[in-house]
């Protein structure tokens, strides 16, 4: 018999992603596998049923039940790890960081679940960088943002009685949602500097047609991410970087190092040098921000500065982020798929690298050591 | 006596722009005036007042009473009107369309009054075409809308897994604002369409490298404006348009006839014919909508699809909307500005063309025959 790929509908407020599109049910058919997928799995995306070809659409119960491999965007509830079989296959962004009370369940429950947060950064993998297609959806979202709460053009215009002059941008952190950011900013015709801590990521910045703001530190940590700096090492980022934030029109913040709360880069003074009518746009806002002012979901004002903390902004472009993720799914289990069958590698070092339970057993290195600890673990 | 120019802080609601910025002021003080402008004239476009150099702030009622010229953006209350002297300049965009409670106070008090809207659109007073000038503001807000409303991305996205389509957007109607739509949209990076019913528009339309769509019917009218289409012309170019606008991801409609209702060019059945997910941008909200669903100053949502009815939309941009907006002005008294003392042309087809109420009387021939008509005139 066919092993059965399940798809949830996404529960968690205000996300409209979701982990199957059909161009991914396709090719995930013709694999072998049965693709079973809740009534609406994708409709927050705006695509309906109708439009998945050889799905077998069920009751949320059923896909649970009957999934030997099930696909989501967030962590699920709890009652789904609850419901599926042991040994079954858990695949989602199931944010390994802050999920503690899933990870013990999926454990003890023996599902076999992978974070997409975890794959490897290897070549090989980036076409299942779930990280990596969300943040282009996040930074290119930032500029929208920024540059609808700001009060001036971003292109320069020419008219008539005069030239308008660009809007002056600068975007902090150059991973994948800064580079998007800065050639979004770039495509709308906006002045761009970029920053990032990681000197490395200079050519890549200077590549994109924006100008690299020189701090003269370099952060450059291991797995494309930065290293968390020194508080001497911030404090002069710190006052470098704050004359060049003081000078723009909309600043787009996207420093994160993964598992910890976002480094503190804009202080309250900085905010107060920007001209009334600046935007900041923080994408760290989840994880406690970039900006010292920054409120999650909020816009705040501070001396007509305005201050943006988007949360999850890939689901303002579900339709998009759905496809890209989708793909990212599917290149990471094609694999794992050998006729119609589950056929895991261990020795593979994406699956080594990104399961997070397996076997009872919590295999992530950092989320066992905060489950289980010295104490012997808690259930 | 020098002459008195003043400046109004705006007072209706929404409204952010001004009618003078620093660099204006300025000018106009070089040429000999006196400057007086209510306090926080420009607040709202983010400009505070220590940023005018050499003008006297006021209160509202002592700027109108000292003023020999008085700047508004948009019709001031009547009130205002009532407190000018007899002999007064009023220059603001005036809409003389729907104002004749206003009109009709102006004519009774001799208030000489401009309205913008209807300086002639010839090469000379280019510098002062505000619809022109305000028209780039809306026309480059509402790609922003559109993006902000899509659950696409605009521009193509090549990722690992795969590449990202960019978004479709049909743009019609090929004026001002259009044209700014075109040239946002193609700057975010989506295959853009242009329609107008003037086919002379279509060099402008494919210069910005969108394609123009071809019905095979034209409406050249006079004045850079369109003439009004018969029924039946309508219905053809509905027929032809309809199936642009169903294949399109966003639609942005421009179509705006001065002093009248906008005309209709999206019936419900081609909303209905969309991709759910789609975006409709209608900058003729205010005016009736070019979409027979709009509802101006809201979003609506049929069959997923999403018509937004935006209005005032260079409000949106309101630091550089009145940056070009006062120097608009700026450009338009500069020619009635002799020696520091008013010194109007009236053989100039600019001020010729553009007056509303003069010496007791409404000189603007539509505007009279609605307000005097056979009747006689209503005060």
């Amino acid at each position: 018999m066919a092993m059965v790929i399940g798809a949830l509908r996404e529960t968690v407020a205000g996300e409209t992603r979701a982990p199957l599109v059909p161009e991914v049910a396709k090719k995930l058919a013709a694999l072998g596998a049965t693709i079973c997928a809740e009534h609406g799995v994708a409709e927050a995306a705006r695509i309906p049923d109708g439009r998945f070809e050889g799905v077998e659409f069920a009751g949320r119960e059923e896909v649970v039940r009957r999934a030997d491999v099930l696909l989501t965007v967030n962590p699920p509830p709890l009652e789904v790890a609850s419901g599926l079989r042991e040994g079954a296959l858990l695949v989602g962004l199931l944010q390994p960081h802050r999920c503690d009370e899933l990870v013990a369940l999926l454990r003890d429950r023996k599902i076999t679940s992978f974070a997409m947060e975890l794959v490897p950064r290897i070549s090989r993998a980036q076409s299942m960088d779930a990280l990596s297609s969300q943040a282009a959806a996040a930074g290119y979202r930032s500029v929208l943002i920024a540059a609808t709460h700001l009060d001036k053009f971003f292109p320069m215009l020419t008219t008539a009685a005069g030239t308008i002059r660009p809007a002056k941008v600068l975007v902090i952190g150059a991973g994948v949602a800064g580079l998007q950011a800065i050639a979004t900013a770039k495509r709308l015709g906006a002045v761009v500097e970029g920053y990032d801590v990681r000197s490395a990521t200079r050519e890549q910045v200077q590549s994109l047609g924006a100008k690299f703001v020189d701090t003269g530190i370099s952060a450059e940590g291991s797995g494309g991410y930065a290293r968390e700096l020194t508080e001497e090492e911030k404090a002069k980022q710190a006052a470098i970087l704050a004359d060049h934030v003081a000078a723009a029109d909309a600043v787009i913040t996207t420093a994160a190092i993964p598992g910890r709360t976002a480094p503190r880069i804009i202080d309250a003074a900085t905010v107060g040098r920007m001209q009334p009518g600046s935007v900041i746009v923080d994408l760290a806002a989840e994880t406690g921000g970039n900006c010292a002012l920054t409120k999650a979901g909020e816009v705040v004002e501070s001396g007509g500065v305005l201050v943006v903390g988007p949360v999850n902004l890939p689901a303002a472009v579900g339709r998009h982020a759905s496809e890209m993720y989708s793909k990212n799914l599917f290149n990471f289990l094609t694999p794992a798929i050998s006729e119609g069958s589950l056929a895991l590698d261990w020795e593979d070092e994406v699956f080594a690298g990104s399961v997070l339970t397996h076997d009872g057993e919590v295999r992530h290195g950092p989320t066992r050591e905060r489950i289980e600890g010295g104490s012997g673990g808690q259930a």
